[in-house]
């Protein structure tokens, strides 16, 4: 067998095939270990056989010393601080590393993950740190570097512990959070906003109770009774937000010029135009909605159930 | 026995102690009777022992004489059509009817109503015509003109039926409904104009599905396969519609600054102020909506749960 020399031995080691597997067996280090979603991951993974390492505040490992050791590497810290943590952290990252991030927003992150030599994948779990199991629910990837020898395995991981993976590009998921998250988000802060302002008695309208209305003060509820920080970020440091904004403008502009002249007509026509882009799925949301509001009014009914 | 002057009879005829019962027994006129609503309420006071005509759009008999017979006259007509039917047939009543309406706003039909001089109670029953039982659910009224002696059997009947009585002024029904239902609704219609405006493809944002915008999605189509009427009725004829369209463009506008400016730390401080003004209720709403999000899990599992 020849010698190789220095230069051809440090190609080899860079070389996909000879590195460790990502998934079973993996050495993974996770950046932000301690948090909901770090702690759910590191579960995951070390399920799949992975030795888990952790990097958090007051661990005693550093986010250097947990990275540098990793084959993969997750970034699981808050959104706002993401793309600067990876940026302090990608000089010290390996061709053969693995890096992969679990923020709800992928173009920014991913475009910090791609300046260091490694692999990288993407991911948004759309569904919280606390869930009970992850069966059913889906994880969204963004395979932007890796080879797909590489890649099929890995997801197959996902798979296999009953997640669904929807895969597509950073820039497809962050326009598509426009709508799932900025869109229904900044609405809901918003309305939670005039709450405040006009001063209103939760309590005294809960005593007006219909189901609908339960249910909304309760996904309102459910928003206020997470982190300011990752709201503020998803809603804020989403690249589509100016249209959002600017869409909801125009529409509560409309609604005020209606309003002031009393054009009841004009405000149906546009319901129904709204109506007719939803289509089909308007009779399909009315029956699942109902069987969720008859939901609403058993638990309303729980000697507990009072809010 | 003395014989009584045609006026003195006339007096007698008059008098709310005299007058046939409120109830029990009572000739029941709906105006509007065949709408989902007037057939809901034709039930109940069938189920009263009460005598129930109907009139409607292609019934045999008039509005007219339909009222001119009724102890109770029940206007269950479009919202945006109450006051107008009512001040048709204002001029036909007599003291001894009680007027009641089944509208989702209360200042401007009992206004008018008011104006006849018969008793007046204006009814919001807080549920839809197509519910399966009145059990539990909640009805405000407003009873403005009515002796008490009179109004309390008359409350005690809808009681009797598992309702939920929920008394105030007419006032402050609007009000409270403006943030119930103003503020819901119209953000709710708002985001599916944002929808249409975008040209989304709901199936397409399915696939990233997470329960909350399953459940969000669920809601907002459940309200464009009802009445474009109804909504814009509910939502352009409120008082204090005004109030709410200006305190929602405040806040649009103050999100569109920070996001200009990037300041994250202005969206947080605001996010939490609202958080503090709903208090402990949002642990509450995360506790609930919990139940109800893993409800919605359960619902998309079942075999026919594609949306």
């Amino acid at each position: 067998m020849e010698m190789k020399t220095q230069e051809e031995a440090a190609t080899i080691s860079i070389d996909v095939t000879q590195v460790r597997p990502w998934g079973h067996g993996s050495r993974v280090g996770i950046i932000g270990g301690h948090g909901e979603m770090g702690r759910l991951f590191a579960g995951f993974f070390q399920g799949c056989d992975c030795h888990v390492e952790v990097a958090d505040i007051g661990s005693h490992r550093s986010n250097r010393e947990v990275l540098q050791e990793a084959d993969i590497v997750l970034f699981a810290v808050p959104l706002h601080e993401t793309v600067s943590i990876i940026r302090d952290l990608v000089p010290l990252v390996q061709p053969h590393q693995l890096l992969m991030d679990v923020t709800s927003l992928k173009m920014a992150p991913v475009e910090e993950m791609l300046r260091s030599p490694a692999s990288v994948v993407g991911l948004h779990p759309m569904f919280g740190g606390r869930v009970a199991t992850l069966e059913g629910q889906t994880l969204v990837a963004c395979p932007v570097r890796i080879a797909s020898e590489r890649w099929l395995p890995l997801r197959q991981t996902f798979v296999d512990a009953g997640m669904r993976v929807k895969e597509c590009t950073p820039e497809e998921h962050d326009r598509m959070m426009s709508i799932i998250q900025v869109l229904f988000h900044m609405t809901t802060m918003l309305m939670g906003r005039v709450l405040r302002e006009m001063d209103v008695d939760i309590d005294a309208t809960l005593e007006f109770t219909s189901p609908s209305y339960r249910l909304e003060m309760s996904q309102m509820g459910r928003m206020f009774a997470q982190s300011a920080a990752l709201y503020a970020a998803i809603t804020q440091m989403n690249v589509n937000t100016a249209e959002i904004l600017c869409l909801l403008k125009a529409g509560l502009e409309a609604y005020e010029t209606w309003y002031r002249t009393q054009d009841l007509e004009a405000f149906m026509e546009d319901f129904q135009r709204s109506a007719g882009h939803l289509g089909g799925f308007c009779q399909r949301a009315y029956r699942e909605s109902s069987e969720i509001l008859d939901f609403v009014v058993r638990l309303a009914r729980q000697p507990d159930g009072s809010f």
